[in-house]
């Protein structure tokens, strides 16, 4: 084996271990360039689209009216093609869906963090974004198009749904959003009118990675 | 240059990616290993100890009493001498906090998906552990003993908070932990009691990744 065959196998194991580490820390649907922090709306859409779970916040049954956030995985649309409106596919077995079928009051809290775009900054830091998506928790009823757009918009980002037990009971209910809270720089929250957020156009996908 | 030449210019190249993806992905923490499934109170304490960061859920003042979730760092002590208890460095300008100097009802809840051990599971997924710690968030008076423990149990885990400006009125917060949801496998929560969670002995730091 001469230069070339060395050089070969070393920079296809390179080749490996960047992708397994693409997958593990979440980078896969990074594939639209990650706007300016002047762009609050821009950069809140982006957030929403790029990240596939965060923390569900209801109002505790069984606490007694606490705040109770659980980890979920959501999605805002077919990857690049996000509306911004989170979906979730949720089971009654679960406290949040329970919680949400008596008070449908909830926010949904994403972070930059697990994107891997805030390098090796603290993820309190200000300018490793956080966005808070407040509103109210609806269960969509099934056979209609919002479930068609919720079905297709969950199973595309985390396939494995689609497979989870009939038993269950899952349904999909989506974050009717009212108030927008996004630290994505110094100088403390942006604000962002829900018809801003909603009516943004989000820019193409760059070259991924 | 020989082949010894090039194998360590490889080797060097490798070794440099795969510390970068270990930042990245958030798995430098990880030196003690995963408990096994059904030791629920060990695998509670484990995420509490190898995790950074969680949604911290409050009743917001601005919100009329919705749950509204937050994006913090945290910690539970000292690398591999954690207690269980998050201590939080959090200001008043940030509703969180202002929401707990009214109402300390107040939940953490932490997924074990960004320490990277739950390999391509769906962030929901059951096996891909969720933990809610629900509880009070007291603020700490300073010169206390417990300022001492949050100071260094925060510093050590988040370095760059020592450097957060003071005219921003950085406080040290806890969470007095009450109930406990665990879901880290099939089968529904785990049950587990505040007191098993804090008596708990966690195992020996193993070799790190």
């Amino acid at each position: 084996m001469g230069f070339k065959g060395v050089f070969f196998i070393c920079f296809l194991f390179i080749f490996v271990i960047l992708q397994a580490s693409i997958g593990v820390s979440g980078r896969r649907l990074r594939s639209i360039s990650k706007p300016d922090p002047d762009d609050g709306v821009g950069y809140a859409r982006w957030l929403a689209s790029q990240n596939t779970w965060g923390v569900l916040s209801t109002i505790s049954l069984e606490l007694k009216g606490a705040p109770f956030g659980n980890i979920v995985s959501f999605s805002d649309g077919l990857p690049d093609k996000g509306s911004g409106i989170p979906y979730f596919y949720l089971t009654a077995l679960d406290p949040t869906a329970r919680n949400a079928l008596m008070d449908e009051r909830a926010s949904l809290a994403i972070s930059e963090f697990p994107t891997g775009s805030c390098g090796k900054k603290d993820p309190e830091n200000p300018s490793c974004a956080k966005l808070t998506l407040s509103g109210k928790l609806k269960l969509i009823k099934g056979n209609t198009k919002d479930a068609e757009i919720a079905a297709s918009a969950l199973f595309t980002k985390h396939p494995e749904m689609k497979g989870w037990p009939q038993n269950h009971n899952f349904n999909f209910y989506k974050l009717d959003i009212e108030d927008i809270f996004l630290i994505n720089w110094f100088g403390g929250p942006k604000p962002i009118t829900v018809d801003q957020y909603l009516r943004h156009r989000m820019n193409q996908p760059a070259l991924v990675m």
